[in-house]
């Protein structure tokens, strides 16, 4: 394990030249001098690469109790350095036995790409204020587009990408763009009419954004996906919904399809939701942002057919695609109504470049001015691994993946609860005929038992009522050993309980 | 200059044993290998030292022309490795002879704390998926409450503090959380009637945040703040337009003031605007992005007088503050409106320490899901740098910026624009009797021929229609010599351009 008492201690200089407040043990104030940087750099990396050697024999997730770092430091800032012990209590999201929600690699590539952007510190919101930060950026996403075989609609000749810091600023600034698009024709007065439409399966960050936009609440229709359909919407019920709500006068004017839903990594059906999108003149998002990677390959493209219907596209290229947080990628087949949403054009950012319209300006495309050289680390992964290397790296998951269903299903205490399309397993415990919560404490039970080991950490959802484990593959150190093991733990725990109920 | 042409090359694990696609030189697809980490690291560390070492020697602003690297790079991701090169035309942010807008500070620590933070990789939406991410935010907002001398209202014994990306979001979510605290008095249709208030000094933040949260373009008061005032807006000409709007049946609910505008450095009078906010239960939100880093001194907190009747507060750590971009902090008096405007609580993101209410889970604080544990960053600033360096630092740049504007104003042929109240000096060429555009193209063409020598990297702004040259300091290499040098190029541009008139 990394000596973390030692931590502050060690990234001190040795020249003990410091101009600092004098018992500080030698740091000086020279915030960027190459020579403190290259010594304490150094001292970092191999704290780091200490860290993920040793990251097995830390608690997956943290076992401490709400407060404990207030009792650890001080009230103000201290003058003399202290441990980093305290710190070490995080989740330790790229241990291999990380199996929850879903993953968020951190790579080596990933890693020296956010080296590189946070030494050059740029803040890119113009293409002035970084040229290359803007156009690596393009070319990247155009490159990804084509891995994953978006239609030449998405791509910079027509429209081309742009990397949001989470799925959730994704659907946002599509929504903002397609709200205004329809209140331009609607006039401003209309927005209590807009209405969206998703399945009940969509992540939460939709209702977020909708409640950002000012979309009434009872505008918001979630349209209930259920165990028939391996809980992808029914189109037909969509439809139906939009014709009930046309007929009282309301004006629907966004669909969003998920492709990886994040309770059961269902797919909802593209094409169709496309074309009734496009019958209404309606946005249509698509979010893959966990499933998205696994499209890259050929087997997995499938999941995409429809994507040529979308008016824009999301995938996180940070969760299962070993591009360290954050770095999400978001197409649009139009930018005009996202850049008239989002774009301000004050004096002072104003620049040869931008005003001769000869340059993508990304600030006009997300929700802050400021934005970091996240296309840095994003081109190091796809440089340094390659995309077979990548192809390989998805497909070890989701075989990973199978291993586990197949160990679930060969127990019958347990069952599968849904079809598994992707690296995601859901499960539980089935519960003896005497539950009467259908298994909801047996099952918070086994998970709560397992994460307070400290050996697992896996999360939860409820489908159809039933609360389900889920199992999700993809931290970039899981071997089948850790699956294994993970296994094992589980059906120790559970025998326990049923032993004792 | 750092060997670019090789660093790809250099990145490349000695040992060989690549699983990769064969033509990769020995890159292996082992993406995080504590071993090939800390290879690469200390590769990569040798790199970015060898880039501060040799900063002075690029360009400041890069020369390229849009398109550049397109030229450059492949048309899809390609198998061998190849140069970083071309990736070097960024903007040097951390040049010593960068001027422009405001700075964007990095440092050693606060580079370690984003080397520590991609190491981790955690996505700390709530509490549980990272204990110490989310504790260690809460702490170190309290210490840096406690520097500015913040009221104990905005600390954590109370409420506290939250780091959001960027000023821009800052101000969101305040607007949002406003937003619906008041439609819920007023009912959700009267969003057209809502009504925002702020100097016409106030940046372009405010702007983006009203058209996101579908405030009424028409229903945005930018009240003209002009030379009489240093460009402080006047509370009462903010009084009278609230005045105008109540009496047309508006509901005027939002005020925002500045501490240190982007244009001039102006401070809004914010006693007085905090008190017509309290008058007429509007909320009152302080954007101190970039001045805020000052009042950490005693000699500047007067300017953060009245801060007590703010119901949030920001700044840029990010900024002037040595804190890798993206670090912006703030501070709000209730939370309750924030949570309501921003949560969602999904069956997966369920866990009993978020049920039980024992625990502040900060995506409800924010616009997206994710974050990054960036309070580590700041953490390593405050810890590793301390109080008394971090205001020597800001009084050596404030100390830079007056020996700028003596330099100046001991010129006859140039004028001092506006009070200089930080770092910014806001300057111009006087014009010849003979120009008819206030000096606009003769200022333009100053600054566009030193910042296309590549030797500074100034920027401009308007103020009352004169076209303003703006010279900020506050990177973290700048020197006096470097701000004679600067100033030497401008005069001699100066003398070419008066010559050839």
């Amino acid at each position: 394990m990394p000596r973390a008492k030692r931590f502050l201690g060690l990234l001190l200089p040795r020249d003990g030249s410091g101009t600092g407040n004098g018992d500080d043990g030698g740091w000086s104030m020279r915030p960027m001098d190459a020579e403190q940087l290259r010594e304490c750099g150094h001292r970092m990396v191999d704290f780091i690469a200490d860290y993920y050697k040793s990251i097995e024999t830390f608690s997956v997730l943290s076992q401490v109790q709400p407060g404990y770092l207030n009792e650890l430091l001080p009230d103000s800032a201290p003058n003399r350095p202290d441990t980093l012990d305290a710190l070490f209590d995080v989740t330790h999201w790229q241990s291999p036995n990380y199996f929850a929600y879903y993953p968020s690699d951190s790579s080596t590539a990933g890693f020296l790409g956010e080296m590189l952007s946070a030494a050059f510190n740029i803040v890119g919101f113009s293409w002035i204020t970084s040229p290359a930060a803007t156009e690596l950026e393009v070319i990247v996403l155009d490159w990804f587009a084509k891995m994953l075989k978006l239609p030449s609609q998405f791509l910079s000749s027509a429209v081309g990408g742009v990397i949001q810091g989470s799925a959730s600023e994704a659907v946002l600034v599509v929504l903002l763009a397609a709200r205004d698009r329809t209140l331009e024709m609607h006039g401003k007065k209309s927005l209590e009419k807009l209405v969206v439409y998703a399945s009940d399966q969509t992540h939460s960050a939709l209702q977020k954004a909708c409640q950002i936009a000012g979309i009434f609440p009872e505008n918001f229709r979630l349209v209930k996906a259920d165990y028939s359909n391996s809980y992808a919407v029914a189109p037909e019920a969509v439809s139906e919904a939009i014709s009930v709500d046309l007929s009282s006068g309301l004006i629907p004017f966004f669909i969003c399809a998920t492709v990886g839903t994040t309770s059961s990594s269902a797919v909802d059906p593209l094409h169709k939701l496309g074309k009734i999108a496009q019958a209404h003149d309606m946005w249509f998002h698509i979010d893959a942002a966990y499933a998205g990677s696994a499209c890259v390959c050929a087997e997995y493209r499938h999941h995409l057919d429809g994507v040529e219907e979308a008016d824009s596209f999301n995938m996180n290229a940070h969760k299962w695609f070993l591009t360290n947080f954050d770095c999400s990628l978001l197409w649009v087949k139009d930018k005009s109504y996202l850049i008239e949403a989002l774009s301000t054009n004050p004096e002072y950012l104003k620049n040869k470049a931008s005003q001769e319209n000869s340059v993508v300006d990304f600030k006009d495309w997300q929700i802050p001015l400021g934005r970091r050289f996240r296309s840095l680390k994003l081109w190091m992964v796809l440089r340094l691994y390659g995309v077979e290397n990548l192809q390989s790296y998805i497909r070890k998951h989701i075989q990973l993946a199978k291993q586990f269903e197949q160990l679930v299903l060969s127990d019958s205490r347990f069952e599968v609860v849904t079809q598994r399309n992707f690296s995601l397993v859901c499960f539980r415990l089935l519960p003896p005929t005497s539950e009467d919560d259908n298994g909801r404490n047996l099952n918070y039970s086994l998970m709560d038992t397992c994460n307070s080991s400290g050996k697992i950490f896996i999360s939860h959802t409820v489908l159809s009522g039933k609360f389900v484990l889920r199992f999700a593959v993809g931290a970039p150190l899981t071997e089948e050993k850790h699956v294994d093991a993970a296994w094992k733990l589980l059906q120790d725990e559970a025998s326990k309980i049923l032993g004792s109920l």
